[in-house]
């Protein structure tokens, strides 16, 4: 089966790799015919291109890969190679995730399929996983430590005592972190991860704005003291619920118990879990992202699409997200102590800390009401 | 597609109640025809029976599965069902474990299949995990906390400082040990599951004789002492590695880093991780036992049956396993002080411990020298 690959960055030179090298039976019926690169120096394989035509109208390309990252032009492109025929395998969480819509419909349209396994917890087999999962269960719903980046700069801040400015400088030097981290640090980057699990655990795309969204951008010193003296860790938490046709779903700094299996994901690893009736708890660990691993997830697609196990996607589209009934104790810390005075039970030096069992509208309020662009928010376990 | 079922107890019990509960569109193309049950007072549903017969000689059941339990009569049903064309599912680690060899001659011969999640690491999606990723990538090796019994009374005798004794009897009266818990405790139900994850991972059979075994029986609070002081928690791990053609493969309590996902795996759950070469390390943690999570495993492999996605299981028999090369830190602790001053680094109280980098060899000496039946030997993790 012959393959067309958007993109030979971090991810598409490990497709390359990884079915140049057919390692096993399956992977030797693959070849990749032909690589769409942006620039000239990056023309280093006689099958590099300038032009996505080249890919796009070839009759012979059954498979397009698109791993350019960015949402234009990998949408439409991703949307040409479905109107032509092709099954796409994407990697690209922030373009799919918001044209989730337009592209199943099209793939429907044309009797084709989009796969998006290393969109989401590339080294785990999390989408994998929960297509198997759901053909004896229901998913009832799921949480996760779906960024590696923001884990590493957790991880390292409360062993070593640096400051979250240092760690995110470490982690950029490191090549974890882009250059603009707000993808990874402002939460955005899980969010996305989030609507698509909900799009293959729940079949329903939930509006991704609707995805209550804290990031880690504020997180101080002063806060890992507060996990330390109580017995949390601190580790952003993605997670989503389904109870009937309602869908609740959040990405927030979470202090979890040290004996939780969460608590001890060190590193850039990932980790995530889903709930379901018969199964229980089941929970994966593995690297998130990486060349070759997220190459494996792209790689274990178009074996899928080989194989002919096309799973059948046609999830309700514009689903409300519906966080309203939604209650836990929140962590607020704020500098502005005079407005939060009002909500305080407990002081740390020149901050204020709130701690307190309220609903989503609650913390919504507090926090508009505390208007302070330093302030931090994240999730107490019970 | 119709089933009969070998035995109506935890797990039978569980695939019947999914099954006739038919959550999916994929389980409601299943149905249970026949169970064969032991005793009289089982005969609660219609189609119960207790001539087996009446399962292995109906042309219209095409899935035997069977959750009896024991070697026999399990191996004879399995080998007759086979036999005469049906598919086989089984949940029984200790009779596919010790008739691995026939079982898929018989099923190569008859064009069927025999399928075994639900025989290791139950409620964690860790055979189905191994089949594909071996579609991409060769596996490496894997280790495992595959025995939740065993994890139960280790993990409380840390957190409470209860005796073995104790913790065997409430492990027990709670119904996670057997009356006889030497297959647990011993560590003989983790090597069944080693040799069958070595079937999955590497395509061979290994001799289970060969797979180098320790168990937990003569684990004393002074040994949780030595870990609390350095560090450590101990788990029972079985593991296996492949080098070319070699399998090495072990069975051993182990004293890892307590920073280790493996050391915070709680209560009576699984933690099993495979390293392959490209995916890098991806661990699963889930239930291994229960009545809904091993049968959830069953019935995926109907599902897997009724798609047609039979895995191509075709492995080398009787391999023989090689643990001469391997080495490591070893923990021995003996109140055979005399004999095992010459080989102490440390002391006790009234027994002597040695922790010594050796080769299995060394060890096997150590051990036979030191002839001490209350003898604890673990790994300790570097």
């Amino acid at each position: 089966m012959k393959i067309g690959l958007l993109g030979h960055g971090i991810v598409g030179k490990g497709v390359r790799e990884i079915i140049d090298a057919g390692a096993t039976w399956e992977v030797r019926e693959l070849s990749v015919k032909k690589i769409l690169v942006k620039f000239d120096w990056e023309l280093v394989d006689p099958r590099c291109t300038q032009d996505a035509k080249d890919i796009l109208d070839d009759p012979e390309i059954d498979v397009v890969v698109e791993c350019m990252g960015g949402i234009e032009p990998a949408r439409t492109f991703c949307l040409e190679a479905l109107a032509k025929g092709k099954h796409v395998v994407t990697s690209n969480k922030k373009m799919l995730a918001n044209s989730c819509g337009e592209l199943f419909a099209c793939a429907l349209a044309h009797d084709v399929a989009v796969h998006y396994e290393a969109a989401c917890g590339g080294g785990i087999p999390w989408m994998a996983s929960l297509d198997r999962t759901r053909r004896v269960d229901d998913i009832d719903g799921f949480r996760g430590i779906f960024n590696g980046t923001t884990n590493y700069i957790l991880s390292e801040m409360a062993s070593g005592g640096k400051s979250f400015a240092e760690m995110l400088k470490e982690a950029q030097s490191l090549g974890y972190a882009e250059k603009d981290p707000s993808d990874d640090i402002d939460g955005f980057d899980v969010k996305y991860k989030v609507a698509l699990s909900c799009v293959k655990a729940f079949d329903v795309i939930p509006n991704i704005d609707g995805i209550l969204t804290y990031g880690i951008r504020n997180i101080d010193q002063v806060d890992l003291a507060f996990c330390e003296k109580n017995g949390y860790a601190c580790k952003l938490i993605g997670k989503a619920k389904r109870d009937g046709a309602r869908v609740s779903a959040m990405v927030m700094p979470a202090f979890l118990r040290k004996e939780d299996v969460f608590s001890n994901i060190p590193l850039n690893f990932n980790c995530i879990e889903s709930v379901s009736k018969t199964l229980g708890a089941a929970t994966f660990v593995g690297q998130g992202a990486g060349s070759l691993p997220t190459a494996h997830a792209v790689v274990q697609n178009i074996v899928d699409i080989w194989k002919k196990q096309d799973p059948e996607i046609n999830p309700k589209d514009n689903v409300i997200v519906d966080n309203s009934t939604y209650c836990g104790v929140f962590y607020i810390r704020s500098a502005n102590i005079d407005k939060a005075a009002s909500y305080v039970d407990k002081e740390a030096g020149e901050c204020a800390v709130v701690t307190k069992r309220m609903t989503i509208n609650e913390l919504s309020e507090i926090v508009k009401d505390l208007n302070d662009s330093g302030m931090f928010v994240a999730e107490v376990a019970k």
